[in-house]
C-alpha cells in the first residue's frame, strides 16, 4: 500500500454488476433482484482471538469487491440498481476499531446506487420499494472441493418467493471470463508472485532451513509444509528446492512454481527430469489457444514426459501404450492446471462445453476439461515425482510394469519430483505468459550465480 | 525449527493428563471416561483452499498436544490410562500429503498409552473394554467472547450416559495455574516476541510506511489495522507508534505491546503521557502477588495515570471524586490486563474467587476480577488515549466535565495514545516479568538511536 501499490478502481465491480445484470435481463421474470451475502469473521474457536484474517467471500467480492465482514448486497435486475446493506456498528466501534463511516462514505467508496445500515426490516423495505417477485439467490457447488456455499436464510424475507438455481450458473461462468479490469489485478500480483520466487531463488543456498524461505523442498510431496510435516529440513547441498506459492491481492490470486537446485547448480540427473518437465510446459504453452480443449494438453504434457523418462532408460515401451495403460499418472498425479481467479481454484472448470470427470489415474484431477476460450485464466503445472507408493504400485501392476526399467528407476527413488507452474490469459491468437521467472535449466544456473 | 528453537517435549501433557485425571478422582463416579475431540481443518467457505492455516483447539491442545487436524482423545479416570484416535488417512494422501504413520509412530510421539485410528465403531469398541459408565465431554464458555464450545455429537456413542458440566470448570481452573513445562514455553515465546518488538524498533523511522513494520500507529484505536482501517499510513516526523503484538510458539502466546516515537526521541507532549502510563505499569508490577485482587491493581492504575493527567493540568479537582466518577475510563477504556496462556487472552477470568462482572466503564471490561495466585500467568497493560467519541461524552457528562482543563485538552486531541504492555508470572514473592524490552524514556531513546 505504498505509492508503488496498485490502486483498485471500484468500475470493476460496476462493471462486473452490469455484466451480471445484462446476462439475467431476459432469462428471469419482471421484480427479480438478486441478494447476496458477504462471509462473516469468524473467531478461533470460542474465543475471541481474531487470528482468522477476514477474507470476502469470493461471489461476494466479485460483485461488490467489499472487504468488510458482514454486509449484504442486492441489485434489481430491471433497473439495474445496486444495494449495499453494511451492518450497523455499535457506536463501541469507535473507541476499539476506529471511526464509523456513514452511508454515503460506502456509497462513493463501492459506487452503488444506495446504502443502507442493515437494522431488523431495512432490506425488506428496500425490496418492498422495489416492488420484489423474486429473489435470486446463491447457492454455489464447487466442483473440486464438492463444497456448497448454502443461499442465506433471512427470516424478515420468508413471505418472498425466491430462486437457488439461476444465479449459480451464470455467476460463475461470467467470473470464468476475466474482464480488462481483473487482469490488471491479476498481471500485477502475477509479477509480485514472480518477483518473490526471483528473491527466494536468490536467498537459497545450502545450510538454511526450509522453513527459513517458508516453503519446502520436498518436491516429491505435493502439499508440503503442513502441521504434520512441517517444513523443518536443513538443505543440503545437491538438494532439490520446489516451491509452490503465489500471493493474493485484492482477493485475486497468483500460482507459480519454481523448481532448482539449492547450490545453483543442477546435477545431470537433475538436468533429465527438469528437461522432460520444461519441454511439457513449453508444449503446453504452443498448444494453450481457443478452441483446444484442455484434456488434449494434459494428454500431450504427459506424453511429452513420458517421451523423456523413455530417452532416459527409465521407461522402455512404445508411448501410445504407455499413455493407454496411464503411466503419465505414475509420475505426474495432478491435473496439468486450473483456472485462476479470484480462487486459486477458480468455479467453473465443470461447467460450459466441460466433459464429465474422467475416472482414469491423472485425468481424473483435472479441474477442468472445457475447451479454452479467450480471457480465460489458467495455470500450466506439469510435474514429473517419483513418489514410492506409485511407483511401487506400477511395479506391482501387470501391464505397467512392463514399462518401466526397474534397476534404471531405482536410482531415482528419493529423487524428489520437480513441477513448473506459470499462469496464462487466453487470447484469440494463443496466450499471454502472465508469471516471469527464470525457467531454462541456464537461465536458472545464471540467475543464481549473479550478485 | 532451527537447532536454537526450543524442542517441546510430550512431557508437558503427560503432566497436564495426571493433573486433570487427579482433580477428577474423587469428584466422578467409577467408570467415567473423558472424551475430547481435536479441531478440524476448514476450507475457505466452499473452495478449496486451505488458507486457513489449521490451529489446535486450545483445550484438546492442552491435553495431548496434538498439532494434527480431527483427532479424538480420551482418559480413563480410573486408570489414568489415554487414548489417542487420529483419523484413518486415504492412501492418497501418501501422494499429496506424504508419509502415512502408524498407529506407533503417533503412540511414542505424544506419549499416551494407546493409539487406534479412528474406523467406524472405533471409539465404541475401547470404551466398551473399558466398562465405560460415563463419559465426561467438555463444554466450555468463553467469558471473554460469549462463546460456547460445543461438545461433540458421536452417534455409535448415543447410548452412553454423558456428561457436559463436571469438565470445563475443572479443565479451565487447571489451564490458569501454569506448569513449569508451560512456563518454559511462555518464556521462549515471550522472549521471541520481544526480540521481534526490539528488532521493529529499531527498523522504525519517518518516512516508512505502517505496514512495512506490519503494525499500526493509530495508537488510540485499539484494534487498528483491518479490513476497514488497513494501516496503510506514512509515518512522519514526530509520530508515536504504538506495536501490541506477540507471536505463538506450540500454541503457546505471548502478547506484549510498546509506544515509542518513529524518529527515536520523545517529544515533552509524549513523555508526558508515557511517563502517566509507566508510572502505572511499574506500580502494577510492585502490587501483583499472591492475595491482592486484580480489581484492585486496575483501580490503581488508573488512579496513577489521573494524577499524573492532573499534574499535567489536563485535569483538576480531587483524585478519589474522579475514581468514583470513573474518569479512569476516558483515557483508558480497557482492563488493565488478562490471563495468557494456550489464548491470548485464556480462559478462567470469571471462576474461581472472581467477582461478578462490573457494569461500570473500563471495569466491566476486566477480564478478570480474581485474586492473584501462584503460577497464574497475567499481561500488565495500562494505556492512556485521547479518543474523541470518550472525550466528547465526558465533556458533556455533567459530573465529569468538572474535571476537565477543556483549553488544556484540546491540546491532547489526535495525540493518540500509548500503551504499555508486559507480560508476568505470579510466584510466591511476587512476580517474574517475562517480556523484556526497552520501557523508559531514556532507554528507548538510548536503544533507538545505537546502530
Amino acid at each position: 500500500m505504498s505509492a508503488e501499490t496498485l490502486t483498485i478502481a471500484a468500475k470493476l465491480f460496476v462493471e462486473n454488476r452490469k455484466r451480471l445484470v445484462k446476462m439475467l435481463k431476459n432469462k428471469v421474470q419482471e421484480g427479480s433482484v438478486v441478494l447476496l451475502k458477504g462471509g462473516v469473521k469468524q473467531n478461533r474457536y470460542n474465543t475471541d482471538a481474531m487470528d482468522l484474517a477476514f477474507r470476502q467471500e469470493s461471489y461476494f467480492f466479485w460483485t461488490f469487491g467489499v472487504h468488510e465482514s458482514n454486509f449484504f448486497g442486492a441489485i434489481d435486475v430491471d433497473s439495474g440498481k445496486s444495494f449495499l446493506f453494511p451492518p450497523r456498528l455499535h457506536p463501541d466501534y469507535a473507541i476499539w476499531e476506529g471511526k464509523i463511516n456513514g452511508e454515503e462514505w460506502y456509497r462513493r467508496k463501492y459506487e452503488v446506487d444506495e446504502v443502507h445500515f442493515n437494522d431488523k426490516n431495512t432490506i425488506l423495505k428496500v425490496l418492498t420499494n422495489l416492488r420484489t417477485k423474486q429473489l435470486l439467490l446463491l447457492r454455489a457447488e464447487n466442483s473440486d472441493s464438492n463444497e456448497i456455499l448454502e443461499p442465506p436464510i433471512i427470516f424478515e424475507l420468508s413471505d418472498l418467493p425466491y430462486d437457488t438455481s439461476i444465479l449459480y450458473p451464470i455467476m460463475a461462468e461470467l467470473r470464468v471470463f476475466k474482464t480488462d479490469y481483473e487482469l490488471d489485478v491479476i498481471r500485477y500480483t502475477c509479477q509480485v508472485a514472480s518477483n518473490a520466487h526471483k528473491a527466494t531463488m536468490k536467498a537459497t543456498k545450502p545450510g538454511i532451513y526450509e522453513y527459513q524461505l517458508e516453503s519446502g523442498c520436498n518436491g516429491a510431496i505435493l502439499h508440503y509444509g503442513h502441521e504434520s510435516a512441517p517444513n523443518k529440513r536443513k538443505l543440503v547441498d545437491g538438494d532439490l528446492c520446489l516451491f509452490d506459492m503465489g500471493p493474493e491481492y485484492n482477493c485475486y490470486a497468483s500460482d507459480i512454481t519454481t523448481t532448482f537446485p539449492c547450490n545453483g547448480k543442477f546435477t545431470e540427473k537433475q538436468k533429465i527430469i527438469y528437461n522432460a518437465v520444461l519441454a511439457a510446459n513449453i508444449e503446453a504453452f504452443k498448444a494453450a489457444k481457443p478452441g483446444v480443449r484442455w484434456t488434449s494438453i494434459h494428454n500431450l504434457a504427459e506424453r511429452i514426459i513420458l517421451s523423456h523418462l523413455r530417452d532416459a532408460a527409465i521407461l522402455r515401451g512404445d508411448l501410445d501404450k504407455m499413455m493407454e495403460a496411464s503411466m503419465g499418472a505414475v509420475f505426474m498425479p495432478h491435473g496439468l492446471g486450473h483456472f485462476m481467479g479470484l480462487d486459486v481454484h477458480d468455479c467453473g472448470g465443470y461447467l460450459g462445453d466441460a466433459e464429465p470427470r474422467s475416472t482414469l489415474p491423472g485425468l481424473k484431477c483435472l479441474r477442468t476439461t472445457r475447451t479454452l476460450q479467450e480471457r480465460m485464466v489458467i495455470t500450466i503445472e506439469p510435474g514429473c515425482y517419483f513418489i514410492d507408493t506409485l511407483l511401487d504400485a506400477a511395479l506391482s501392476n501387470p501391464t505397467q510394469k512392463n514399462f518401466i526399467v526397474k534397476e534404471k528407476l531405482d536410482e531415482f527413488r528419493g529423487f524428489g519430483g520437480v513441477r513448473i507452474e506459470d499462469d496464462i490469459v487466453i487470447w484469440a491468437d494463443g496466450n499471454e505468459r502472465l508469471s516471469n521467472v527464470p525457467r531454462t535449466v541456464e537461465e536458472i544456473e545464471q540467475f543464481m550465480c549473479e550478485s
